[in-house]
């Protein structure tokens, strides 16, 4: 019950901070923006410290390697965080534009004007630049938001979000638009998804399970995503050298994120020559190959790869590791089946030069991001040019794909009437 | 689980008939359009004889006016409904546009394109003309729906749907892109909120009990909305015979539905002049004033006027039936604050000349729609030139006010790459 109290008053106080952040000004907010990059850099050595122990804990503990991977902060990672901050600050501000506007028969002038979404309630794992990511950008689209990471992360995060409260602080803003609940407890993720009078959005982050919890058990609207399970097909007209070099970056560029390559799927007209080239890129960068019967055939006469024959389990399996499923397919058709079986809705491509295979992928494919000859990897908001990115949603409702700036506004219709009445 | 059984197979009909809906022309779904507006016209005489059925049993039932109001159909309102169905026909297919196209640094085109949402389910009460909105708007927009109308107007609403089937299938689409569960068990709906597989978006219209219980228990996303508690706030400097013309437009014009004002906030500084103005107009048309002690002070001066002492229960409180709240306030602050704390979300207006206070409530007022010297009845898709709606959403989350056309879809990010892989 504590706990409950806890969290309806950092409710009650994110929504005050929203009446206040929703009508300052985009120089206003870009001053936070800049000051909370600013204060990242100058704070460099205690989020590192910070994060060290937070690794050395979840070292300690076990954790798997790519999980690991997510949880570390390096100076590198601190400067990318501040520079992607700089960057939504220069990004237009969403709030207050005017669209649709237009004139009705009856002389009313309507239109829609952006407006912030509310207040967010963001739960993640592990990732602790998720922290500054959605703080920025919930600032600059003039929304309050709690956070609610892992706990595995917990010193990181809460180093990170005291950078983030400062700058709003310094700026004359209240501190609470951006809120970090430090509660461990599970139950309190339970508590927040109630909180329907409070929370507009909530917006998951993380692996399955939490993904599931988060849909069954919230009252507020949700945006989910985050599972990617990606695939590639390489036409029979691909190009070999390219199409291996954008599966082998889409594998292993940071296989530990939702838009890292699952499956390749190989037209058998291609399979021949492609997959020795593929599969001699890829075994350079240790990534193992989990391959039907038919890339099996071709890649056993290889040496020195690390080959698996594919259980039907890794047919639609997010790895977040080194590792690669292989199948040999019949035809476009086949592929397209594969993808609509097996996909996760995130971001599915085509390697091709036939013109007609790019159109159908494109039309066909129903994902949130369909690719003509690029990496998987691309899909993400700083790539996309929506500066950071709050998360990647794989579901259709209000938004698809990276969830930028816009993306975290919601609007009203603005009436300017001359007296009219309706007859 | 014969229910379950039953709702899976509509399920998965409406899976497939999507696919094939997705991708038919404009063309073609014009053509299902306006074979469905040939279909009410024809049919007019068999759904009158199905309707006069429901609203019977209703009546003996002992169902309230308002109510009986919402379920009865005549030979206009059909004609109206397939004038509806024409103006859906009429509107700009909203598949397959391409926006926000642009290319990035790195030569990569990228852009979305409007897709269809997928598949809906609406659930509803009473008023049967909603079956043909829905099916309507979900044809053009490429969608499949699954309709679960209130069990007092299934007779219409089958005889309705039956004309969307018909028409589909004359022009060689599945019917099943129309579906109808005419199963009145209520568990039903709560399975149907679990079909998470299957359903993309639930969409509830009807009473406050509705709404919570498909909130409360659907694992479906939702865009709820349809309870309008409706202010208007007459300024000082508001004209006051045209003043009172809106505000009796805005309550009479048709009382029983979401966007009929329930309460008129009137500054002091106009109270004396207006009120009694207003409520000669009101009295003409049969409305019982609720008033709070500083208006019942003015008004029970007058003769003949339906006057009640307001109740604590009465601000915020949808009426739906010829009955107004009407309270003095000091200032505009007053009354925003007001709305603030008893709107719904759906739509407020202020009646005024003054440029700064108009600027102000459109500003600070936090509705679906905010409007200036208009009636809060126009807000709907029909007047706001959406055409149909399929609702009126007052959450903030991807669509706010009337669902028209373009707020049923989705989108999916289309990228054209030039073999560009991630560094």
């Amino acid at each position: 019950m504590a706990d409950v109290n806890e969290l309806q008053i950092k409710g009650q106080q994110a929504k005050r901070a929203l009446r206040k952040l929703s009508s300052v000004s985009a120089a206003v907010k870009n001053t936070v923006l800049l000051e909370m990059a600013r204060g990242l850099r100058q704070n460099r050595e205690s989020i590192l410290a910070a994060n060290r122990q937070d690794y050395a804990e979840a070292k300690a503990s076990g954790m798997s390697e790519s999980m690991l991977d997510r949880l570390l902060l390096t100076e590198e990672r601190i400067d990318g965080m501040a520079k992607d901050v700089e960057s939504v600050a220069s990004l237009p501000d969403p709030i207050g534009k005017v669209f649709d506007m237009r004139t009705l028969p009856n002389g009313l002038h309507i239109g829609r004007r952006r407006v912030p979404l509310g207040v967010i309630a963001a739960i993640y794992e592990s990732r602790p630049n998720v922290t500054i990511d959605i703080a920025s950008l919930c600032v600059k689209a003039g929304n309050a938001v709690i956070l609610r990471g892992g706990k595995e992360a917990l010193r990181s995060n809460a180093a990170l979000a005291h950078v983030a409260q400062a700058a709003l602080q310094k700026s004359g803003l209240p501190e609470t638009a951006v809120q970090l609940i430090e509660n461990i407890d599970r139950a309190v993720v339970n508590d927040l998804l109630k909180m329907r009078d409070v929370i507009d959005l909530v917006v998951p982050r993380g692996g399955e399970g939490l993904i599931k919890f988060v849909r069954d058990n919230s009252l507020i609207p949700v945006v989910a995503g985050g599972i990617g399970v990606c695939h590639t097909f390489v036409d029979a007209s691909a190009d070999i050298e390219k199409a291996a070099h954008i599966v082998c970056n889409a594998k292993v560029q940071r296989p530990t994120v939702c838009n890292a390559l699952d499956t390749v799927l190989v037209h058998k007209d291609i399979a021949g020559l492609f997959l020795p080239v593929m599969a001699r890129e890829l075994n350079k960068a240790g990534v193992e190959l989990r391959c039907d019967p038919l890339s099996f055939a071709v890649l056993s006469k290889l040496d020195g790869l690390m080959l698996v024959p594919a259980a039907d389990a890794d047919w639609g399996k997010e790895f977040l590791a080194l590792i690669l499923a292989v199948k040999v397919v019949d035809s476009l058709d086949v592929a397209l089946e594969h993808i609509a079986n097996y996909g996760s809705g995130h971001t599915e491509a085509i390697l091709t030069e036939n013109y007609t295979n790019a159109q159908r992928f494109l039309n066909e494919v129903d994902a949130a991001a369909v690719m003509v000859n690029a990496s998987t990897r691309f899909t993400d908001g700083a790539q996309f040019g929506l500066g950071a990115e709050l998360g990647i949603s794989t579901q259709k409702m209000h938004a698809r794909g990276p969830l930028g700036l816009e993306e975290i506004t919601s609007y009203k219709w603005i009436v300017f009437g001359n007296w009219q009445v309706r007859s």
